[in-house]
């Protein structure tokens, strides 16, 4: 009688009781599906789950912001503090504009319902409020290039959604993967990007780059079907985005880079690089941990559902999400201690290390098993300390390691699904072929093959289109401040503004205000 | 009938006639109802969103603070951050003495249930545990003037509310609410405010400013029930509190600004005003990341649930809260970059537009379409740019530009819900009104005087009352600091410490550490 | 069958029994109890919850971060900030080799299902997915000590846990519980702690010491049997774990505080203490705030569901966090502003005062009314102020005051079970024991002296244990940096790098850069 209490027991029995006289005789014959308040809870568990993950994504921003700001320097921080804020406010109308459309807005006609959207219609289909507008959305004409999808057509300003939760909800989720695509390469940009270049960069990136390409690996697109087209496994799988999210970013921040040339001092004409340290190890740690807090919504939360199989994958993705960051940090922090220049735990490449490894899992986070995690995680820290070196090699300025933590690792990440995915049931018929995801180390030989187009495909398209996209715009100088502006500092000739002003104070009372200063001085009551 | 939206009715009725078609023999006397479990997850899934949601509000505090103290300076940090952090310790045990009993521990005799707390008692009522506890709680006696409800009077301390989840989820959430409006005035008040002062402050509004107006609007009051007992609309209709939190924030820090007199420097003897920069812009832009984060728990939390309607409620709030944000940050960036004074992409006025973007949209949320979303966004960024300048003609000084973010934009959000207000059948039956809410652009043409009524009320009631109560604090010398106090900064005065002192070093080493600095030094090993 | 406590079996039996010996002419052949998806939707609220929580308590270490960064000096930000990055990183790696097994790796055999794993198999029992693996897991081999639990062993690198998801979570949401341990001492022994010494210090406790001991008490150890073995109370009783995080955690720290000795210059030859002020209040607060935000995932996440009784406990420790904080924020501002030192509401003193009522508020937090939860909060401010003077007078240098805020409020937090527990029917059966738990002040003589041996137990165990590495830890000269790198400050040496550098220039354009700065120049337009 001890652990549920008396009145409980008494009311369920009773409730029991009661139900089951009324109502046997005719229990036998049909197998009751679960009735509308259970597929209500189910829904509502699902969208539930997405949408917190979305607001977790979102808290990212501040993460990237202060990583970012942290690891520059004092003159360029209104500047790029103001990047990471306003790229989240006009990515969020651009999506909303155009990008959601471009990338979801289609279904292959040849093989319908094979996007992760579709997936979750199958799924989903449980309820009859939702799925119709879920069909109904998808089905929306497609412009196809030959047999396969290339970019979606319909849900142009949430046209059609009406006061669908789980579509809405997508929306959200999918709108704050985008700007962490879209935030990256400010990163790789920083301390000389024109503001005017930046908000096209936005623009560009919201309305259409991100969303062209995302869609074919999540929207239903060509790569998404390599798996029933051709065969290859189960087409490009990237259950959170390293490739869609992180190599793309991680290609616009390398085109970026590449175009807009190095800040001015990098390089010596020796062809040696200097370090340029940021101004606040305390703002950029902090911004770490803050993305590593994102991230549980970031990967865990692209199972976009909580229930049944769903709920299995979110956790997993969890535990290697945790799992893969910690190797990374540390593999990174041990490498630059033993090998690395100053022979110390270098606490930005510790940064990145961590970073590294949980962009690294953000594509097989759901696949593979703890102990691969682990090892994906410690591979990507030391990959992070290899492209730091190969970029100055190159001569390639990237003041905050955005290219090797997102591009290098993303792609790695991709083709880590490819070697270490382990077949796990649950993720069978992913993205309509039958068997589940299965990399190299457990038998699957064409999986990796499908990761390997997915890589190319990005790169090929991401890093093509955005190195013309960034030409033109240097070619209208809108892309590079002057030389004037970039040794000043960009807060006061950019923004109006200094990051952080010596206290302002009027003039006639400064002489007074000096005796004060330092001295306790009692309070006297007030004045006015 | 009144609360079920009436196509939840129609597919709940079809539901119900299959089922019954199919089971009817045995079925015909009770129709049982969902099982125990299914109750229990239900209950489970809404008391967890709204939990959920009052954790995210509280971290607003931290976003407060940040936005507070970097638009503030250097010499006044400590000060201004103990505010941000000691007003929730004060206002939660405010709330818990005496707030949440004038606020919500009444009823309106004459119109039962139409309070918000009744609407949820009535989604609610499938679980006979919650049930007894709601209603017992509710039905405690109120204090009436008229016909109308004006302060409650039961559940001081918590008493009465034993074990009920539903009702301590409850207090927690209206706490965080009520803190936001109680942390919104420190910034107006800022640089100058006595730290006593500032207490007393915290009590008036946790204690009782709040709770009366708030009680009118969300606890079953007078403004509430203007539907029922005026005909206008649905009464006072304000999802998350543009009103409620912002607006009362807002007044009460336009009061105290007012009483409090402009800082000194301020404003020139030729009548125009310096710009008074704060000393961090990273700081100040991580707390509007960390607001509008939070905001995803203010607004969409605010539906009090997730199941069924209150679901699509919730994440249609998602929605506007993301587009109504973003487009205030883009339309004062813009604005102050087009017609500004820099004629730059101002920081500052960027963070101010997405705040107000979000206080804005914080009553429509659940109520427009995403268009209306972005266009009530588009108005709030303009509206927080106009009323930065207006306070400066008028002479008042509000470091933070508390006033223009909460008061101004508060009013518009709540206007906007008699304007854009779609009609969405999911709202039918709000505040005991059988119709939808409705705004002018769609045939509704009194809600928006019920909502002027409410703006009208919390001007007069929360802006009258305490400009009478900091005309006292200011008479007992309790409310603005000593002349000499403000030019040396109110840190050390104060509170005793500075915000950031020189590194302290003991007197006899401090010769060699000069030697050591700058330079790298190997380690040594232990000395002890 | 041993995992379900006896108790719940037979109720649940006999519940069953009555009801089928009264309906089962027409039941014999289904039975039909929650079908497959409330199930399943049950088992997704609870691991939901849990995982948030989890993701919660993950972010504190952010919050840990900036407190005590803040609360040190600026030439030691690098390396603080790195301590508290890397000891997650170092500390998840460690946990899942070996931590997690020790810890909940075992049963007692003698009085099997009483830990809180166990209950959680009671309660999850609905589930046949998952109860297999929970079972599977907790039947393995127990190392013993006489006949009670002492120490795990099965669980090693997440071997069999497969795709459990209740399991996985289980070890995020203890993994990152463990870390919040780990990080404790980081700040007693701040400012002079070698950086290897910090690595080894991080496997320490999360490999072995901190395992050990929190096994006794949530792991099925022989503190949590004292009720069954000694009849004493419900055994050892800590909710959230006062005892096991915080006191573990603040133990760890008085060893190392103690055996590193003071930093120099913190005590005067005639034995007096100087202030050591830290270099940021705003990170200090801030850092304080995202600790509270972070705690409602500690306590309420310690529910480990959130369906039924789960639920009643989660909400009822959320309120007694708001609460228990922030009186002890309260009060330990009020008590420096009448009679501590400065006699001003201290920035410093506050801050420790509202962890101190978080912390000592930890273990009871389910078990208590709120007004008991004001009163433990209010004494723990009084606490964190006197045993700040305590350490001082002992000679003891702990720049943040980590052991007056976790290990003697662990210890109030623990005791306060004894006294305060109120009986509540919800926690009947707690720890195998028929009664609900119930403290001193309502009747319960015995409870108090369970809560007395977890903290002799901890204190004799961590401490004494601790003591010793640390002292071989200063044999082997891993411990304390040399004199020269204290006085200098450990950033450069420790990790070559600086926390705030100043702005790095390219020498040859230093000069022209002088003149530009401070004056506003217009962009010129690209240059490349």
């Amino acid at each position: 009688m001890n652990y549920i209490k008396k009145r409980w027991v008494w009311v369920l029995s009773l409730a029991l009781m009661m139900t089951l006289v009324l109502v046997t005789p005719a229990f036998a014959q049909d197998g009751t599906p679960p009735s509308e308040e259970v597929v209500d809870a189910t829904l509502s568990l699902n969208i539930m789950w997405m949408i917190i993950g979305g607001f977790l994504v979102f808290f990212m921003q501040a993460g990237f912001a202060l990583v970012e700001t942290g690891f520059t320097r004092n003159k360029n921080v209104a500047h790029t503090m103001m990047m990471n804020m306003m790229v989240f406010c006009i990515g969020a109308i651009g999506y909303w504009l155009t990008g959601f459309a471009f990338q979801f807005g289609a279904v292959n006609a040849a093989y319908p319902g094979v996007s992760t959207a579709g997936a979750i219609v199958g799924e989903w289909a449980h309820s009859p409020i939702t799925l119709g507008d879920w069909t109904g959305f998808l089905s929306a004409p497609l412009i196809r290039f030959g047999q396969f999808g290339f970019l979606g057509g319909s849900g142009f300003l949430l046209a059609g959604f009406g006061a669908n939760a789980g579509l809405l909800a997508f929306f959200l989720f999918q709108m704050v993967f985008m700007d962490t695509a879209a935030t990256i390469p400010t990163g790789s940009m920083a301390e000389r990007l024109k503001f005017i270049g930046f908000v096209l960069m936005g623009l560009w990136v919201s309305m259409f780059i991100y969303p062209l390409v995302g869609g074919w690996i999540w929207g239903g697109g060509w790569l998404q079907n390599l798996g029933r087209s051709m065969g290859l496994g189960n087409g490009a799988v990237d259950f959170a985005g390293s490739g869609v999210v992180h190599m793309i970013g991680g290609a616009i921040g390398l085109a970026g880079a590449m175009v807009i040339g190095p800040r001015i001092g990098k390089f010596n004409k020796d062809g040696s690089a200097n370090t340029i340290p940021g101004h606040s190890i305390s703002l950029g740690v902090l911004g770490t941990i803050i993305l590593f807090f994102g991230w549980f919504g970031f990967n865990p939360g692209s199972s976009l559902g909580f229930v049944g199989a769903f709920r299995n994958l979110a956790v997993i993705a969890a535990i290697n999400t945790l799992l893969a960051g910690a190797a990374g940090g540390c593999s990174a922090m041990t490498y630059m201690w033993l090998v690395g220049p100053t022979k110390k735990p270098d606490p930005g490449m510790s940064v990145n290390g961590i970073l590294a490894g949980l962009v690294a899992i953000t594509a097989p986070c759901a696949f593979v098993d703890s102990w691969a995690a682990v090892v994906i995680g410690l591979i990507a820290g030391l990959i992070v300390c290899w492209a730091t070196v190969w970029l100055e090699k190159w001569k390639i300025d990237d003041p905050v390691g955005a290219v090797p933590v997102h591009f290098f690792n993303g792609m790695w990440g991709v083709l880590a699904v490819g070697i270490f995915a382990n077949g796990n049931p649950d993720t069978a018929a992913w993205n309509g072929v039958e068997s589940a995801v299965t990399g190299l180390l457990y038998g699957g030989t064409t999986q990796i093959l499908a990761q390997l187009a997915e890589v190319v495909s990005i790169f090929v398209a991401v890093f093509g289109l955005t190195y013309v996209f960034f030409k033109i715009l240097a070619a209208l100088k809108l892309l590079r401040v002057s030389r004037e502006v970039e040794l000043q500092g960009l807060d006061v000739p950019e923004m109006g503004a200094l990051g952080y002003p010596k206290d302002w104070e009027p003039s006639d009372v400064e002489d007074s205000e000096k005796t004060f200063a330092g001295k306790r001085v009692k309070a006297l009551g007030t004045t006015d």
